[in-house]
């Protein structure tokens, strides 16, 4: 069975568990905490860093932008599921960048501030940098996600799609990002409609279920959360 | 003609030099100062970071690894240069992991805390975090390097080049990391007589050249750092 090694709430291990749901790729998850510095992650990513996919034949792929190019490589023809990098080079450095953009740009000015800050935090060790959350970091962050929802709403209003026509990984990561976000109920839906009906169309697919259902013991999700309707 | 932004000493855009110069594609040179924020770099690219490619026929591609998968998929069939991500999906994920090594936690653990803190706070305004030093977060930085060092030496035992038999990307990565630490002097190449021979096979390349005539006003390179024989 193909395995996946990731973290519930860490929005690069999301993107991919969307990737593989929306490939109908089967797979096992287990939960690895980076820090501990386990053996075995150490032996399948010497970088130690999350996600991990070990394929049923044993390969390796490390890091999320890795694996999401090599399934849409080894997987090119599934079987009605969903091809991550629609097009031809210029559509697919489209869809790339805005990935990249919630990956590197989103990933530092937003969801290290509050899902690394109230959530990651919370599970490290004191000289690993654990500790209570640090309110003048989440409310740069807090602020931060506006300029971002303002940026989704930009592109959906001339797209059906963050990158064009299709679904691609740039809406799995977009949505990926936000979606940790929201478990916090840290995104301000309400003054975003055209994000907003764009998150609500993925948040429906069944590929999103089981991120709906993550639980991070003694944090609740915000309440709509696992709302479809929110 | 083919232009790129870029910054002269950000890995990132000299491994795009070198991505560029290895396929044989001409390309003239823009200095950039991303924190100026200058309209037509976030007309470009809207999240305002570098390198962007902008090709002769105006299309525009921004971000150093979308960027090399766009050179590939474009120019597939170079006239004598270089594919920068050789063989199958296996081989190809290989290379694209020990270079988001590079780009990823070579990044967070070395450059960020010599390059940027040496040399990019020197020439950002104050309220952006410019000013001296931070002599601590130097001194992580130049313990980090080691490591870095014995990960190539231990890359280097087992194959030729980073990631097997060809040049790839991955090397590309790598040597633009370690050349911005070089011109500050401050890898230690004497204690890792492999990765040294890997970095002088790489450093005497015809693509290598105009990186080793940058130059940084007002802070001249170590001594050995435009020297073949190092």
């Amino acid at each position: 069975m193909r395995r996946l090694l990731h973290q519930p709430l860490d929005p690069k291990c999301r993107k991919i568990r969307l990737a593989l749901a929306e490939k109908k790729l089967a797979f096992e998850m287990e939960t690895e905490r980076p820090w501990d510095r386990r053996e075995e992650l150490l032996v399948l990513n010497p970088a130690g860093m999350l996600p991990v996919l070990v394929e049923p034949d044993g390969t390796t792929v490390a890091g999320d932008r890795v694996i999401q190019e090599y399934l849409d490589e080894i997987y090119q023809d599934p079987d009605g599921g969903m091809v991550l990098l629609p097009g031809g080079p210029v559509d697919r450095a489209e869809a790339r960048r805005i990935a990249d953009w919630f990956d590197d740009k989103f990933a530092d000015e937003v969801t290290r501030n509050l899902v690394d800050e109230k959530i990651v935090k919370r599970f490290l060790p004191r000289d690993l940098g654990g500790g209570p959350p640090d309110t003048e970091i989440v409310r740069i962050g807090m602020h931060n996600v506006s300029y971002h929802l303002d940026y989704v709403s930009f592109l959906v209003e001339r797209r059906n799609w963050l990158a064009g026509d299709s679904l691609t990984i740039a809406d799995l990561a977009a949505a990926a990002h936000f979606s940790a976000v929201d478990y916090l109920g840290n995104v301000p839906w309400t003054d975003f409609p055209q994000a907003k009906e764009w998150y609500a169309r993925i948040k429906s697919r069944p590929s999103f279920r089981p991120l709906l259902a993550d639980h991070v013991p003694g944090m609740p999700a915000a309440q709509h959360y696992a709302n479809l309707d929110f």
